[in-house]
C-alpha cells in the first residue's frame, strides 16, 4: 500500500531553540512542508523582532530543507490594531497560555475574558489573525479541558470574526463543541489519536508518554479518532511535538511533552490505513489547515508505504515515541 | 498538641525480602505494634513453610524492636479447609490478587468469582480467617477500583460468613459499598487521605506518588478522608508501605508504589490534628482493627507531638514520601 500525501503541514509544532532547535528543527523540515511554530520559548516571542530573530534561527537550523515556519506570537493583552498590523507581516497566528498551564507558560494569560481581551481579539478579528489557544482550566488534571471548553464558547460567540483553534483537544466535550460555533477549529496530536491514560499510568509509569493536556478516556480517544479518521473539516493535524532532553523525561518530576515529528507521517498512515480510512490522511494533515488558515504552502510530495520501519532509540538527547520499536510503515521518498 | 497511641497498626505492609527487608522491616518495627505484611513476594507466599521462613527473616531483619509481623498467604483457590486449619496457626489473614493487577502479582487468581472460589472461601469462612483483596478490574485505571466493587458485593453476599477486606480503597464508591454489607471492610493508606492524580500527573509527573491503584479525583479523597476523620468503624488503616530502589522509580517505566512506612504516624497525627480530628486516630490506627480481626497486639505506646521533623531524602535506597521535607509532627517516644 503506498499513499503521496501533497504537503503535509503541522499545524502545532514546538522547535525550542539553541541546541535542541538543531537537532529537532531538520526532522520536522524533513517530512513537512510548513509548520506552526509555537512562542512559548524562554523569555516568550512577543515582539516582531524577536520573531523574526527566531525565524531566522529556524531557517539557519533546517539547512537544505524545504520548509516553511509559520510564526507565532505568544499572546498579550496590550497587542493593538497598529502592532498588530505590522506583525501580520511576519506572523500567521497568536498563541494563548493560560499563565503556568504548560512549558513556558509562566508569562501567559491570569484571566480570560472577553472584556479584558477585547482590543486585542477585536483587531486579530479585524486584521484575521487566528487565535490557538492552550485551552485548559486550573482544576483537576482530568477536568481541565473540558472545564475550559465554555471559556472558548464565549469567546467564539463574542468575537464571530475570529478564527479560534482549540490546540491539541484531547475530549469528546471539545470534539463537541467544534459542531456549536462556526469559528472554532481544533488540532488533535497523534498521540491523542493512539493513547489514554492507561498508557500513562495504567501499567508502569511511562514518562514519553506524559503530556499536557494529559492524554484522557476511551471514550475521549475514540472522540478524536473518529473526527481524524472522518477527515472532520473543523479539525487539522498538529503534533504538538514537544522535545525534553532525556534526562528532563526520565527523572523525578518529568517534563511535560511527547516528541512524535519524526514519526508522525507514517504512523499516521499506518492508522488511518489499520481503519480503511488513508483516503482522509491527506485533508487531515493538509487541506482542512489551507483552508482554514487560508494559505497555500509550498508543494511537498512525500510517499509513505506499508513498510515496516524501526524508530531510533533517540534523536541524539531527545527519546521519541515508539522509540527503537518497528512501526509498519515508512517515509519513502520526498519531493 | 500531643498524643500517645495506644499500639498501632499497619494493617496492609509490604516488607519485601532480602536487602530490602533489611532497610524498611525496622523501620515499621520502630512505630508500629504490628502489622499485616504481604505475600507477594517473588515466588508468592504460598506454603506453610514458607510463610514461617519469611517471618523468620522478618524477625531477624527487626533486631529488638518489639513488633509482631501478622503472616498472609497469597490466596489460590486449591487451598482446602485440612490445609487452612494447620495454616491458621501461622497466618492472620489471606490476600487475594486479581493476576497481573499490581507488582509481583503474576501468580494471582484469573477469573473472580464465587463458584471458582467456593472450596477455599467456605473453608475461610469456617476457620475464621479474613480475605483481603486488591480490587481492581483490568479496565481503564480510573475506573478499575469502582468496576470491581460488584465484585467484592457478590463475594461479600454469597459468603455471608466471611470477613472481606477491600484493601487499599481510593474511590467514593468503595467507601458507599461498605455500608451496604456487613461483612466488607477496608483498609485505607496514608496517600490516598492526602494526594488525587493531580499530585501525580497534574504538575510535573512525580513517580514517588505513583502507586496501584492510581489515586483518584478530589471527591473520592474527600470520601476516603470523611471515613477516616470519623474512625468509621468499618475502615483501618493500612499503609500499602511498598518500597522500590531508588532507580526503579525514577526511570522510565517507574515501579508502583509509595513509601510511607516511616512517616505514617507523625503525617496522620498531623492530617487528623488540622481537622480537629485527634480523638479519632487511635480508633483509626488501631482499636478498629482489633475488633474486625479480633485481636489484642502487644502493647507499644507511641508518643506524637507537633515538633516539626524533618523526613530524609532518603532511606538507604529507598525514597519516601515527603523526602527532605518539613512535617509538622514527630514521634517523640516509643514504650
Amino acid at each position: 500500500m503506498q499513499i503521496t500525501l501533497n504537503s503535509p503541514l503541522d499545524m502545532h509544532l514546538h522547535l525550542r531553540d539553541e541546541a535542541m532547535l538543531q537537532i529537532v528543527a531538520p526532522l520536522s523540515a524533513h517530512s513537512f512542508a510548513a509548520a506552526i511554530v509555537m512562542p512559548n520559548l524562554v523569555p516568550p516571542v512577543t515582539s516582531i523582532e524577536a520573531v523574526k530573530a527566531y525565524k531566522e534561527r529556524i531557517i539557519t537550523a533546517i539547512g537544505e530543507e524545504h520548509f516553511t515556519p509559520l510564526m507565532t506570537l505568544f499572546f498579550q493583552d496590550n497587542y493593538d490594531y497598529d502592532f498588530l498590523k505590522e506583525a501580520k507581516k511576519q506572523i500567521t497566528a497568536i498563541k494563548l497560555y493560560p499563565a503556568g498551564i504548560t512549558t513556558n507558560s509562566e508569562g501567559g494569560v491570569s484571566g480570560i475574558d472577553s472584556e479584558s481581551l477585547k482590543m486585542t481579539l477585536d483587531a486579530m478579528s479585524r486584521l484575521d489573525i487566528p487565535l490557538l489557544i492552550h485551552g485548559e482550566s486550573n482544576g483537576f488534571v482530568m477536568d481541565r479541558e473540558k472545564e475550559f471548553v465554555p471559556v472558548y464558547e464565549e469567546l467564539a460567540q463574542n468575537f464571530p470574526d475570529l478564527t479560534i483553534i482549540m490546540e491539541h483537544i484531547t475530549t469528546k466535550a471539545s470534539v463537541e463543541a467544534l459542531n456549536r460555533h462556526k469559528n472554532l477549529y481544533a488540532t488533535i496530536t497523534l498521540h491523542h489519536l493512539l493513547i489514554t491514560l492507561d498508557d500513562v499510568a495504567g501499567g508502569m509509569l511511562e514518562p514519553h508518554l506524559f503530556c499536557k493536556p494529559i492524554a484522557k478516556r476511551p471514550e475521549d480517544r475514540e472522540a478524536l479518532l473518529d473526527a481524524a479518521l472522518q477527515a472532520h473539516p473543523k479539525v487539522m493535524f498538529g503534533s504538538d511535538s514537544a522535545p525534553h532532553p532525556q534526562h528532563a523525561k526520565e527523572s523525578c518530576g518529568c517534563a511535560a511533552g511527547v516528541f512524535t515529528a519524526p514519526i508522525a507521517l507514517p504512523v499516521l498512515a499506518e492508522l488511518f490505513a489499520s481503519h480503511n480510512k488513508l483516503e482522509n490522511l491527506q485533508a487531515f494533515v493538509s487541506d482542512n489547515a489551507q483552508k482554514i488558515y487560508n494559505f497555500t504552502p509550498e508543494k511537498k510530495n512525500v510517499v509513505l508505504e506499508d513498510k515496516p520501519s524501526l524508530v531510533p532509540a533517540i534523536y541524539d538527547t531527545v527519546v521519541p515515541m515508539y522509540a527503537g520499536k518497528e512501526i509498519g510503515w515508512s517515509i519513502t521518498s520526498v519531493s
